[in-house]
């Protein structure tokens, strides 16, 4: 595939994921009568599915990444040049802030905002470190034995990332930035954006240094 | 498969369809207790399950299209003649109509009703143009490289698409017409019919230009 | 295999099952605080869940029927002796009832109880033809092409069923007898029985003719 | 691979198990306003998807057990060391004691707790013995003809089981030593671990002599 091809498709994809990251945070605070939960699960299950389906859709084309962590991740294991990497975080980025807007505009709302959600302090930072480990390893693992089965994995951990998280596991940078221009439920002030990325970019490499020592054996299971 | 095979199946599939989406909007508005993020819920994950069910049984088949919007996109793309996408657009139509009655029939409720929710406005209009993009962008980009992969792609889609979009993603215009006859959850006021179709064919053929500009070359993921 | 293997996987395939429809039902109403759609989500997750486990674990076995419905269709195609389908039926009604008491058990109940849920009238008998037409459907057609994919079809359609249908998809003979001994969420008052084992029945044989009149030409989705 | 590769992955997988099973339960029970229900359900979700995901991963590494009582049936079938299946049940027992720890961490809790949830009496006690069952049916029955899908059949086994059972399956004796050391929504008190543990034995090994009665013979479903 040629790199234009590769940068569609990571722009494309990024911006379905916030559209529906942000989108079905709306439409779950909007219906749930105040059971943040249901919100939550609703959120959930819509970012959960898309991920599946963008990956699917995507991952024959760009790989799809929709994420500057794993872009760096696979630069850092010589798996993209260097500025094939920064061409896919610039278009992640630019794509993730797109999609939030794109949410807005379906839900009538004022294109841009500003998030008031504060989103601080030791415990939301190591959920972003471990969510964001979590994630890698699901990829790197599966990868390694099944690849077919990575964009289960990834709408599945997503999923699981969601609950068992304090942060509801952000776990991507181009999303962190993103959601500081939402004032819904998904959104993160902007002051908070830092901190969580320092910790995202931690937790992958941890993953992938913990993968590296598995070296590529395998043991059927 | 001769045609009428391919019709019967397109008339079942329809049929069921929209037996789930109406039958399944009417029992969760019934037992949600007035939280209508649950009733929701039990609307998504009714038809995410039955869609992939459906396109695993009749798939291989008649392609399990049940969506004109479907039927248009492989027309243009010449995988289907002219006398047979009028055929199974007929068909579609017809059969959405019949599953909204039978879900009525089913609960005990009068069998041809007409909406009154209205559902109008740029938000809807985006939403219906966005969810039929993204409809067609997973069949085409999931067909494209992981052909056995389409149920799953198609059912997750949907579970995301009725959170993300401000108007849950009809996404069909046979769905849409037939939605129309049933004064309950799943509803459309007949008046409102005809922007959400039309924003439906736009997003449609959207997603066919943008996976012609891809061409036929995979890069593994 | 031999037929007590079979028989054997029948019987525990269908306890469980059984343990789980009930179950569940008890544990979601219990916890639900009066939203009773979200009790019927604990119920339909479980049971579909079980169903894809089930199936995955005891069809290479013994087909994993669990259902008389089944195992009638399977008779009528020749695919199975009278004299097995006889025995596969009478281990299926017992198991479904063992797995009744089970969940009693389990949930500190007294063992044996009488339903006193009324379940009757036209929209709940067409609701059983449907359903049970429905998932013959999903096991003939799906086994017909993508064999592999029978514990996911079945578990989903169910998962669908719970929410489509007004009588919230029983679709099983045995199934039906055994929900008739507990008073919980789940069961069904004995004297509505066999009104649905008649429409259960219809429903199944119609989606033989269907798939019968669609031979076994596969046009590749 | 090396014993201390396997080790390494069943440290990271029970850790990042606990990690989920504990978050999940604080996360569901703080947003699910009274409706211990949805609660569950968030619980549950995290928990079946994180299986998923982790046994993709771990799966081809160390066979992903992170479940005593999986590692003892795969001893008494010969599948592993002694030393070897000792090393793993302690790794299993230290990473599920870390997990919980990481969750309350993250959750910025007293990191070390003592459960005071009462799970005790014979209803709870037959939950874990036919939890346990299952689990290993459900492993060994996957196993011996669709290993593909073992990790798919693990975790919506156990989404299943957490609202089958009246235990909610905790189904794995370092689970349920960890699991007393959280004084939230999923903990046991330490007094009442014992017999969880008792029955989970036994269940499990029901399974395996089940499993053995079936012998390796295949009739294709």
């Amino acid at each position: 595939m040629k790199l234009t091809q590769k940068l569609t498709a990571e722009f494309v994809g990024t911006l379905m994921l916030l559209a529906t990251v942000v989108g079905s945070g709306i439409m779950g605070e909007t219906l749930a009568a105040g059971n943040t939960a249901v919100a939550l699960w609703g959120n959930t299950a819509a970012t959960g599915a898309i991920l599946v389906v963008l990956i699917l859709m995507f991952g024959p084309i760009s790989g799809a990444h929709f994420n500057p962590a794993v872009t760096l991740v696979f630069l850092a294991q010589g798996q993209l040049k260097r500025t094939e990497a920064g061409a896919y975080i610039a278009t992640q980025i630019v794509a993730a802030i797109a999609g939030v807007l794109l949410a807005h505009a379906m839900f009538d709302m004022a294109l841009v905002q500003t998030s008031t959600h504060v989103r601080t302090g030791s415990g939301q930072w190591i959920s972003e470190g471990v969510a964001t480990f979590g994630l890698l390893a699901a990829i790197l693992g599966t990868l390694r034995s099944k690849p077919d089965a990575v964009p289960y994995a990834v709408g599945l951990y997503i999923t699981a990332g969601y609950w068992f998280t304090a942060s509801t596991s952000f776990a991507n940078p181009a999303v962190t930035i993103a959601r500081s221009f939402t004032d819904t439920f998904s959104g993160i002030a902007p002051q908070d954006v830092a901190a969580f990325i320092g910790m995202q970019i931690v937790g992958a490499f941890i993953a992938m240094f913990l993968f590296k020592a598995f070296g590529q054996d395998k043991v059927d299971a």
